[in-house]
């Protein structure tokens, strides 16, 4: 019998890690890190840096793994996904087999939260056999925004919408909500929004000592943010960012 | 010069609690405690709870207070919600006043994570003089659902709207997502959409021993889900429950 534990460890300061998280982590008798190339070489530094941080359990493996990148070159996004979400499935049970075999506890450490914008359980359930999944919720980038910016997220008994850049840019601001969350903006998709009337606030390398946030009209500190975004971008070798816009606050 | 830390505790778990949270918790000069009534008591209880568990520091004062209930007769639903930020707000300082004075970081405990569907930041912006605001995210009852069902929230590039029970029963299925995740209803609001192409993942007291859930197709397990509540309710004296309803997955 395997267990898979998909543990949420935060998005980026080693503290947002729970008390749940390290309990499923010595519990693991294998915590497999992924490495994703050059760019991501912070991500699973800050991995092992958690491990070495909480692991008291001395029976427990670590062992690193390389993911397969996604094809790029897809036109169709959602078939590159799939392809991807199988290759990633077979590098998984390759790990598996070759460090653990077929019965124990495996723990992989999510970014996050494993609910949000990640793939790790829609892959999980393409391993054969099927794991027995558990899940330990992590702090979001959310989260760790509103909390940057001491943010009420929602207005009182508002809704909030949660989408990617890619669905701004495309559709503009969406129906349903004046407060709006963008994740996975490869770019400022806010840009393509007429700024008046809207507030934003930014953040990037959230949690972590890099930390920038921005605050303010769209329409005056939109340009400033792209600078600032696209300058930390040249300099770290990537960024991961997000930001919250509200219209007619 | 005052410190006032709104620290997010999770919603039930006392393993939710992050590293972050719990340093916080010893940085604090004071933790003040609110006592909301009869019904809410459990919660204070686990405030208390995770004090014992986390508090080392022996010079950090722990102060319950009376919070004032919410005028349910006030027609004006904002006028009601203004009023009794302004009461929370005066008993605060009080209690601030009398177990601190002017000067010191006072923590209070926040259910949740204190930027999502939360009065303290309004709450707190209120005080007079104001304090510096310092946040800590905490693991919200979305995560703990989602981690309940093993359930990826959002669709892959999808948005997801998180709305509240009385919206969803006044308007139906919202505009902007087929994914919609509904919190402080009171009620069962899902009882009010046509059931047809609706899947529901229902979870109450999630992360306590008591915790329940329920998913499945609306149409099936709607009737259920009502029943169970009920009958949850009426033993515990209250219930704390939300739930993701997704449409055509």
């Amino acid at each position: 019998m395997l267990t898979l534990s998909l543990i949420g460890i935060g998005c980026g300061d080693p503290e947002q890690i729970t008390l749940a998280a390290i309990r499923a982590i010595n519990a693991a008798d294998l915590v497999l890190i992924p490495r994703k190339g050059r760019q991501k070489s912070d991500l699973a530094e800050l991995r092992r840096m958690i491990c070495a941080d909480v692991l008291t359990n001395e029976k427990t493996r670590i062992a690193e793994f390389d993911l397969p990148a996604r094809d790029a070159g897809e036109a169709d996004y959602h078939k590159g996904v799939d392809d991807w979400h199988d290759a990633v499935a077979a590098t998984w049970s390759r790990a598996i087999e070759r460090h653990l075999g077929g019965e124990g506890r495996v723990a992989l450490l999510i970014w996050g939260d494993p609910s949000l914008y990640d793939s790790s359980l829609r892959i999980a359930r393409r391993l054969n056999p099927m794991p027995a999944i558990d899940v330990i919720p992590g702090i979001t980038s959310i989260q760790a925004l509103c909390a940057a910016h001491a943010l009420p997220l929602n207005e009182i008994g508002e809704p909030f919408l949660v989408t990617t850049g890619r669905r701004l840019r495309e559709g503009g601001w969406p129906s349903g909500a004046d407060t709006v969350v963008v994740m996975l903006d490869g770019g400022t998709a806010f840009e393509s929004l007429d700024p008046a009337g809207i507030r934003i606030w930014w953040g990037a390398y959230l949690g972590m000592p890099d930390q920038i946030i921005v605050s303010g009209a769209l329409a005056d500190v939109g340009p400033r943010i792209a600078a600032v975004r696209q300058e930390a971008r040249a300099r770290h070798g990537w960024i991961m960012d997000s930001y919250v816009l509200k219209r007619n606050p």
